[in-house]
């Protein structure tokens, strides 16, 4: 039992915090591209983003703002555009863009964060984007989450968000999140994008180390194909509205806050894993007996990655040479006489050795998950044990599929 | 001009050495599985392997060996079984192998090396190997390298070979080689296995340092999907019996030999990448303007390597950002705005913004590409500079197809 419940809503179910999400006319399809989460009280404001060399203008815009202070009112989100690869030009279109926003909300430019994902190379269409940002602003409600969650979206299928609740003296604190993100598809559509909203009060440093573990156990373990954005980011914001008293210590509450921050975000980033490209099923890899968190993590997100172990469970093949391969790949040390692998309840192997196993069971279990209820049994689960270490994590990631390189080689740019 | 040239045969092109190949029931298939390379003079040996912590019994029998003593008479190799996943038994199995190898050629076990490939978990099938084993030693000639090449490929749709010839001291000095690998394939098929030979006579220390120059310059720097084999190993022989003068120090004649060598293995290494699963074009990138030759190579293999890049070659998409996209994610610093680009001999991206380009001249070079001849005009060119760095590096991939997918999710284990 989690000390929370899940409850409706999303960015906007905590208190204080309104959203709207327009179609302004960046994507030429005419589809909603213009989202703004706000809070009515500057909240304290974490963020993770994109290690690549190559970023996009918002990223670099960002990283210095929050650089300089944790703070945040508001969060400008575009679709259609990246705004990476665009020089000079993307800077500036960058913090016009905040101005305006600033503006139109009565607040400092520096309180502003943005946010991009869509075609790289391609400056933001700034004339849409000043026309849209007023009417963004007159959007903007309690309810207006939904509409966020939709606006922020490119290839993706379906919107992902969640929100949940937990008490903290007697008195609700909830997070609510959405994200996007289905491959890196760019340069068409792109990027990994999440935000969360809280409305707990929290010390800015307990914050942001809450939200870089938590960035660290979700979006940082799952891969669709391997490539990293220009554009990833993940936005936390907490803008201590639900008058709860001011967490300032590591202690019980700063435990749950976290604990409910870091399910959120799984949630958010297993939902992006599962509408990967192509994607028939979600993979969960759970890897315990490392010699350290990091290292269990980094075997889980290789197995979750490697193509034999998709393609195989695409074909809903009980491969278990293909997992124990890329376990041993994954640059951490163990003794591969300590090897176990189970798919599902079946045993496939244990101390390093192939155990006898029903092929028909296991095709059926993998056949089951894919044809199962959305981020609930469709999920294949894989279980490696490499020891007796201390170190456990799990990665997140889809099935390879036929559809996943027609989306990237059928596609023409 | 290079200081060689290209000479008819593999493996017994250089002198003292002889090989053969046969089919000795280690496969279901009756195809040839039991291959033998044999110098009628114990060689300086040199070996690289997977650095899987899964490894199959003969990689930690012959590291354990070469540790020793970096000689070595003869190379026994079975396709059909790993021998790995394969504990106590697999060792006592490659033990025997050697054991039986030695007894045939009446020379000393130590001097015995062993590659195995197929399918992880199984044992090697004892029985049919050591009846083979005196019927591939009767086999031995110096002709036998075509036959070699053969028995040891598993999925693999051609043989994978090559002898050069250059002068030291006025005679000539001879290498050779042959390789097999498509994919790790595992558990059904696995690895990639190389075996190389020279007939210059060299100092231990001098050959083992240019053969894992080579290694890194050419096996390392392939990458079809990403998963390194429980197999992989690298075999480099050289028997003194060219006569010329031993190299014993570096100067003009080790330099030859070294970049000889390093021509042997990069043939040896494209010939994996282009025979890669599903692939209809070899892709080569060069990476120029790092901070170091290490960086450079790590960038060029991650964009070989990525599933985008690979996906959009298959569809003769010239698609620039996703290669930035690579080139930003491979983990080594650069300023993006130095990042340039080029495909073929047309110019993407220069200081980090995109370039006008004639998109139909684009498609038709990668579509030319993708039909020309093996090895010469089938090869995909992506150049990248990344600013004014000493390091650059190449590295080589396949694109991926929708055969890829199929041969591995369709294959039933």
């Amino acid at each position: 039992m989690t000390p929370w419940i899940e409850i409706e809503g999303n960015v906007t179910a905590p208190k204080g915090f309104k959203a709207a999400g327009i179609a302004a006319g960046l994507k030429p399809s005419g589809s909603p591209d213009l989202a703004l989460i706000y809070s009515e009280v500057e909240a304290i404001a974490a963020g993770i983003f994109t290690k690549s060399q190559v970023r996009a203008a918002c990223v670099d815009y960002c990283r210095q703002n929050l650089a300089e202070r944790p703070g945040c009112q508001a969060i400008l989100v575009n679709s259609g555009q990246a705004n990476a690869a665009t020089g000079q030009q993307g800077w500036d279109d960058a913090q016009a863009s905040a101005q305006w926003v600033a503006s139109a909300l009565n607040i400092e430019p520096s309180s502003v964060l943005l946010a991009s994902t869509g075609v790289i190379g391609q400056r933001i269409a700034v004339g849409p984007m000043e026309a849209g940002i007023p009417k963004v602003v007159a959007a903007l409600s309690e309810t207006g989450g939904d509409d966020a969650s939709k606006a922020i979206l490119t290839t993706d299928l379906i919107t992902k968000s969640i929100a949940l609740e937990t008490e903290i003296n007697g008195r609700p604190v909830r997070i609510g999140g959405i994200s996007k993100g289905s491959g890196m598809i760019h340069p068409n559509m792109a990027t990994m994008l999440a935000f969360v909203t809280c409305d707990a009060a929290v010390s800015p440093h307990i914050w942001q180390e809450m939200t870089a573990r938590a960035g660290s156990r979700s979006f940082n373990q799952i891969t669709v194909d391997g490539d990293t954005s220009t554009n990833d980011s993940l936005f936390a914001l907490t803008n201590g509205q639900s008058r709860t008293p001011a967490i300032t210590q590591w202690g019980p509450e700063a435990e749950v806050l976290e604990g409910m921050l870091t399910a959120v975000c799984i949630h958010l980033a297993k939902a992006i894993a599962r509408d990967g490209e192509g994607a028939t099923c979600l993979i969960e890899v759970q890897v315990t007996g490392a010699p350290s968190e990091e290292g269990a993590q980094s075997i889980a997100k290789t197995i979750a990655g490697s193509s034999l172990v998709k393609s195989a469970i695409f074909g809903r093949d009980p491969n278990w040479g293909r997992i124990a391969g890329a376990a041993g790949r994954a640059g951490v040390a163990f003794d591969q006489n300590d090897l176990c692998v189970t798919l599902g309840d079946i045993a496939l192997m244990k101390d390093g050795q192939p155990l006898p196993f029903d092929r028909d069971a296991a095709n059926a279990y993998l056949c089951q998950a894919a044809a199962g209820d959305y981020l609930k049994t469709d999920t294949v689960l894989i279980q490696v044990s490499v020891g007796d270490g201390p170190g456990s994590g799990t990665a997140w990631g889809c099935d390879l599929s036929y559809d996943y390189v027609k989306i990237n080689a059928e596609y023409t740019t």
